[in-house]
């Protein structure tokens, strides 16, 4: 039960960007910028950032949204991507995106967990500065994301079918505007 | 010592921002649209709630800038700014900002910690739906800044002063571009 007053047809984050679009439109933007690009670090990579820290955040509408849209990327593989969520350390992944997910699991718990070892470690592997940007950006604006989500108490659909088609709107159209915009009718 | 290469002379999230231009835009934006308006929480409550929120996360960059800018608003009061920050509920505000604090208090452990009784709290002291979204997502922006900030390892400036002037210069032209814009030249 959303803790105001918000269109309960629409689900989860979807209802408070309803609720204020002027800031709706900037989010959007931001999502776009930061998850909708291969410069560098992968779509699927940055889908498994945002899907890894909700699931620490147990933002479970953040991660279930985010873990489909890494899956669509992935040809479909919510195994792999169910696994990174809960233990990345033993997934089927690259050491590079192994190790930013460790910088993103610090950035979770708070800015200075991140350790100069960490982020030499990444760079070992081939993550450059802006990889390493990316990363830190994004897993902060889940932290954002889930506490917006959650501290609003927005609805979280228990119907899994529902993150998957949303996932395939996404994948296909972006973030925007149009995320808040495709509402049910009432009946 | 930042985390990854950015210009030295920009302190704080300012460096991050001169980094990545096209998001530091959007970001701007989203800060001018959360912290540059009166309707309905002043600018001063919403930077309040950003620089109490910055002092529970210790990011020191965060809440003496937001901090400094509080007071800009409230004729110079530091003293009653870093009360607030510290322990709000001895500090001379009203109950209802009290109220809102204890929701962003919240936010920033976690978005599950808002209660139904917080948020009931609020609205009973006039806070309406607008202001407890307010709060919420302003208290979840800067649980991204100040991850963002600390996460790549900003430079913080010591000399509390620079605080006090870039203070004013927000406090003037608002959020946007200009904060990154404004760099020093290199000696």
């Amino acid at each position: 039960m959303p803790h105001i007053n918000v269109d309960q047809n629409l689900p989860g984050i979807r209802a408070l960007l309803a609720f204020s679009p002027a800031t709706a439109s900037v989010i959007g933007e931001l999502a776009n910028l930061l998850l909708r690009t291969n410069e560098g670090l992968s779509m699927a990579d940055r889908e498994i950032i945002a899907a890894h820290v909700s699931y620490l955040n147990d933002c479970f509408y953040c991660h279930q949204s985010h873990g489909e849209i890494a899956a669509c990327y992935l040809n479909g593989d919510n195994e792999l991507v169910e696994q990174i969520k809960k233990d990345y350390s033993n997934a089927r992944i690259s050491p590079k995106l192994k190790s930013l997910l460790a910088i993103a699991g610090s950035v979770q718990k708070g800015g200075k967990y991140v350790t100069t070892e960490q982020v030499e470690h990444a760079k070992s592997l081939g993550a450059t500065d802006k990889d390493i940007h990316d990363t830190v950006l994004i897993a902060a604006l889940f932290c954002m994301f889930n506490r917006y989500v959650d501290g609003l108490g927005a609805t979280t659909p228990t119907d899994l079918s529902s993150y998957s088609s949303r996932a395939k709107q996404i994948v296909q159209n972006g973030y925007g505007n149009h995320v808040f915009e495709s509402k049910q009718p009432q009946s």
